[in-house]
């Protein structure tokens, strides 16, 4: 007989965003014709085409593909020496930051990566989580058998949930118990905050004192404009030894489309048997690679070893500076509106506190049915989630501008 | 303190394919002078560019990704709506099939997919392999913890085998004890063996009978020239309520660094909890892929399209016949050099008897060394693969003539 994952079914029924989209087709089916106006900061999903640098390289490689001598079959699964290789350099060493090439896996996006490190970590660890948190990594350790059933406010059993507030700037601050993997994302992923140099050492200090692991996700790295604040884990001293790295090329060179990501995994980080043996965890996540995933596309790597070149870099810079002004004039407008806003400086996402006595999801019908904006209600993110909304600043600029206008009009 | 998964140290050192390239490479290092000679027909990879059909896709493609009003971000992780109607109607509905098109979920890989199947299967089933067998199904296994240790044969304790041998045309028949998960591969990897109606219907019986699921692996359905074949499982009544299909489009379209597959999976297979209560797969199957994938690349899924139409099957036709050809010139050479051969009519390998008393690998050094021929040894597929080895017959028709001439000139 065959058994099915009992773990699946302690998920909390629908994943967020399937949610939003209910509700939003539901309000066009009531309202065809306000459902025009509607405009979409929800989903963090970038707006622009592909930079031109893209476009080029992805025809090279399609015309390599089509000719028999230059056509390329089945690829290393970790990615060509080549990407991993540019990525290295250009990404860490030319920042002073030491990170080899084969530490380097080349994945089809940090969503999978996050779900796919769980395979190598073993079913015991206690795992510490924000809150709120981007909720990949609450699912795929429900999947995995890591925690208990959730209570009525959606927390799970088992996971240790780390409150983010205004109070801590809503970066985490490490526990007093000890956990074992801890999922960090700065900038986040949906606070906006970016977390300082200080804080990511109290984190590397309290990892390697408690041998645990930090899960650090960086996709919104390319968002960082303070230069005081670091935009890998790896600038931290000691971050080699306690550290995984998960990167993205969806936000900063458009490709939620294409499909291209990278996780750093360090040779230098060991983990534990259960027999207390130290072993590194780099040959057991190029196992999972090789056996369970067969590489990205050839023309995608092509894609995005672009982004690299002078002409890609200057139109990856273009686009960032078209999703931070957006981000400006977000911001602008939620104060003109009596808002209290976090975020959307380091970060393509505006984390709103809702008016007093407004829930999430209400600020998010309020929005949905008076404005015609589409937001993400906080609480999807958690408990401490709920109070606030995220505005997405990945949209055109006139989209963005007539979305600061509407919200002057709420009536709330 | 972080622990790792302690299943992965189960696992035998080495995945076949790195050992067959570091062995060539040795011989490429001593050799310099033969290296040049090299005739790869070990991996299963294609050699022939993609079809015209699919090219000219995935430039139209490019350029909307290129342009803001047709650009395309985050699509749906399960596939979009085009593609799985597309593949519904004309791999199943038009031949007489029933499948919907949301029980099709386009993923990057059969290989992805193979393993990420056992992520909604419970810990507690019973499973069951083909020996000799596609090492990714054991695999996985291993790393889930589903299995014991492996002994010297490198068969790993809790897993049952099915033999598969000359008797039983290497098609495993069903065990007389109850198992819960079937993996079978038809037409198969590695033996070239296609199973028939007959032998279909005598799987899905067992597991309606055990309410045991079957894996079906089709990845090699195109090559089948015996109109009396199955080419799906679902061909056979009751494989709706006990079978997964996985598909693939490497092997048909060429797409091995393209990267696009997909798996069948029927809303009328239930599985079941402990406590005894049946419930359907697909929603936790749908859940996996929302949670831990993020759809394959917008222009890939053209291009898988593009596979289906009018020019994309010729082109598609010609592929099958170009490298079923080349099975056809390397089955009469290597029966002209006096060698056993099964396989190769169905499929695009040949499974070869290595003369009496010559194991796999020693084959495999005999071809590398005297011939420069590159093959894949039986035994890296399983135990009961000793004494065979793997010829792929794709390559180009020169260098598959050329094959088989150098068979002739081997001394065993």
């Amino acid at each position: 007989m065959a058994l099915l994952n009992e773990n699946y079914l302690k998920l909390k029924a629908g994943y967020l965003f399937p949610e939003i989209g209910r509700r939003v087709r539901a309000f066009g089916d009531a309202n065809p014709a306000a459902a025009g106006r509607l405009i979409r900061c929800g989903i963090g999903d970038v707006t622009e085409p592909l930079p031109a640098a893209v476009v080029a390289a992805l025809h090279r490689a399609v015309e390599e593909m089509g000719v028999r001598e230059t056509f390329r079959g089945y690829g290393p699964e970790q990615g060509y020496e080549w990407l991993r290789a540019t990525i290295a350099q250009n990404d860490f060493r030319a920042r002073g930051v030491e990170v080899a090439d084969d530490e380097i896996f080349v994945s089809d996006g940090s969503k999978c990566d996050c779900g796919g490190i769980l395979d190598v970590l073993g079913a015991k660890n206690k795992i510490a989580i924000s809150d709120p948190v981007y909720p990949v990594y609450v699912d795929t350790n429900v999947m995995a058998g890591h925690t208990g059933p959730a209570d009525e406010t959606g927390a799970y059993a088992k996971l240790v949930y780390l409150p983010c507030r205004p109070a801590n700037g809503f970066i985490p601050v490490p526990p007093k118990r000890p956990v074992d993997v801890i999922y960090l994302c700065s900038p986040n992923n949906p606070t906006g905050a970016a977390a300082t140099r200080e804080q990511l050492t109290a984190w590397v200090q309290y990892a390697l004192a408690h041998r645990a692991v930090i899960l650090f996700d960086a996709a919104y790295e390319a968002y960082i404009t303070d230069p005081a604040l670091p935009h890998s884990i790896y600038e931290i001293p000691g971050a080699r030894e306690c550290a995984i790295e998960f990167r993205s090329f969806s936000k900063n060179g458009g490709f939620t489309g294409l499909r291209c990501a990278f996780t750093v995994v360090p040779k230098t980080f060991l983990a534990r048997t259960a027999a207390g043996e130290y072993q590194p965890l780099h040959p057991l996540w190029m196992r999972r690679m090789t056996t369970k995933f067969n590489g990205v596309a050839y023309i995608v790597q092509r894609a995005a070893e672009a982004l690299y070149s002078p002409e890609g870099r200057t139109e990856v810079q273009a686009l960032i500076a078209h999703y931070l002004g957006n981000a400006e004039v977000l911001r602008a407008g939620a104060k003109q509106a009596g808002l209290k806003v976090f975020g959307g400086v380091n970060a393509p996402y505006l984390w709103v506190r809702t008016p007093k006595g407004v829930t999430s999801w209400e600020a998010f019908d309020r929005l949905l049915t008076q404005a015609q904006v589409v937001i993400t209600p906080g609480s999807g993110f958690g408990s401490r989630g709920e109070g606030y909304f995220r505005i997405s600043a990945f949209n055109s600029r006139a989209k963005v501008a007539e979305v600061a206008e509407r919200l002057q009009e709420l009536k709330w």
